[in-house]
């Protein structure tokens, strides 16, 4: 995907904004500037609407990227809001991020754009990149709350029908934050940016869409019961 | 997910391989090691089931993460594998990148699973990821099967059906590669992997699958004639 030169196809019209982002030199989008989404309830309704983050962290020398469960406080510390991740208190990574820079980015795909040449084939996504110096959380009740959204943001409504995490349990787990001041959003929709020449020689150009589907719950061999309602209702949302 | 510390349900058990990975401290899977999948056939099936990498670089002491478009070639300049991706010459991380050792991260959804307890909620999932010193793909040819590559990842059997690529479009999009030889992958799948005491209070407990839907091919306005096979077969495979 040469997302970053070719003629854009517009992407949803951001409103005028009652709370701007503040990208600084890093977050501010250099290249496709067209597809920059400055509306910050915009990139709240993405991270809200995303499933898995990649954290970057500089370990020895050199960036390490994983995939981690994430979630987002609004109510949280940070006057912009607060992105969370969780690991293990033993991974490597974890132990490198508190008080680091740290790079969170939250991708989804929205298709596959068929252009009418090579160049202008693209992806259709949104995709969201914070930067922030990671805080290790010690607070209980920030713990606390920051798991139970990263639970609820994967399988909404389900964190209140569990019992308390014991605490082995929340030693057992590391909790980072990263302030949601320093972000970007970019995001592209609907078919190629293609060639005049191209379109005028009659060659097909257009789009898949793409799409992930939660399906049905699958019981486990020792469930008992029905399906819990807010298991049902993620599946069929 | 705090995926590092539960107890694993195992993943797609690994036959014997005749070409194992050769992972090194970077990249040996410390954490959650019985989701390490050590076979380089099965990194490679993944990949090429991939849709989106997420490229780490470091630019100006900070990690960059962004989703990128990528291929993998098997008959590349590297014994085991070269991995590209490729972006606009004008892109600030892709001007840090050669020569620099960058991370490269795949990463698939696979279901979210529904623990009876916060702690043993986690995501299934396949990821691979690859440390290696970018290159700047100098070389024509390299550069022309590397950028064919990439569609033909997206859209199987498109690169054929196009005309070649310009002068100016191919100096204006740089392609990067990284060796496939410093590797890893984990993998999970199935259910929790609860406490027993969870078990026994009759808790519920499962996952909910997640899958990538690629959906019927949409013309644009400029679109001439029926969709090309190719297309509709990515579609419905």
């Amino acid at each position: 995907m040469t997302t970053a030169v070719q003629p854009s196809t517009p992407s949803t019209p951001s409103p005028p904004s009652p709370s701007p982002m503040e990208p600084t030199r890093r977050t501010t989008v250099g290249r496709g500037r067209e597809r920059a989404v400055a509306d910050r309830d915009e990139l709240h309704a993405f991270l809200a609407d995303g499933m898995v983050a990649h954290l970057g962290v500089v370990v020895g020398g050199h960036p390490v990227v994983l995939p981690t469960a994430y979630a987002v406080d609004l109510e949280g510390p940070d006057a912009d809001g607060t992105l969370y991740v969780h690991g293990s208190v033993a991974a490597g990574w974890l132990r490198a991020a508190p008080g680091a820079t740290v790079c969170v980015t939250v991708t989804e795909l929205d298709g596959l754009v068929a252009g009418r040449s090579a160049f202008h084939h693209s992806m259709n996504y949104r995709s969201a990149v914070v930067l922030g110096t990671a805080r290790a959380v010690e607070d209980p009740e920030e713990r606390q709350r920051a798991l139970d959204l990263i639970v609820d943001h994967m399988l909404p409504g389900r964190s209140g029908t569990l019992r308390p995490s014991t605490r082995k349990e929340l030693a057992a787990t590391a909790v980072l934050a990263v302030p949601l001041h320093e972000a970007s959003m970019k995001a592209r929709a609907g078919g190629p940016g293609d060639e005049p020449s191209d379109v005028a020689a009659g060659v097909w150009g257009g789009h898949l869409p793409l799409r992930r589907v939660v399906g049905e719950p699958v019981p486990d061999a020792d469930a008992a019961g029905p399906v819990p309602d807010h298991l049902l209702a993620r599946a069929r949302r």
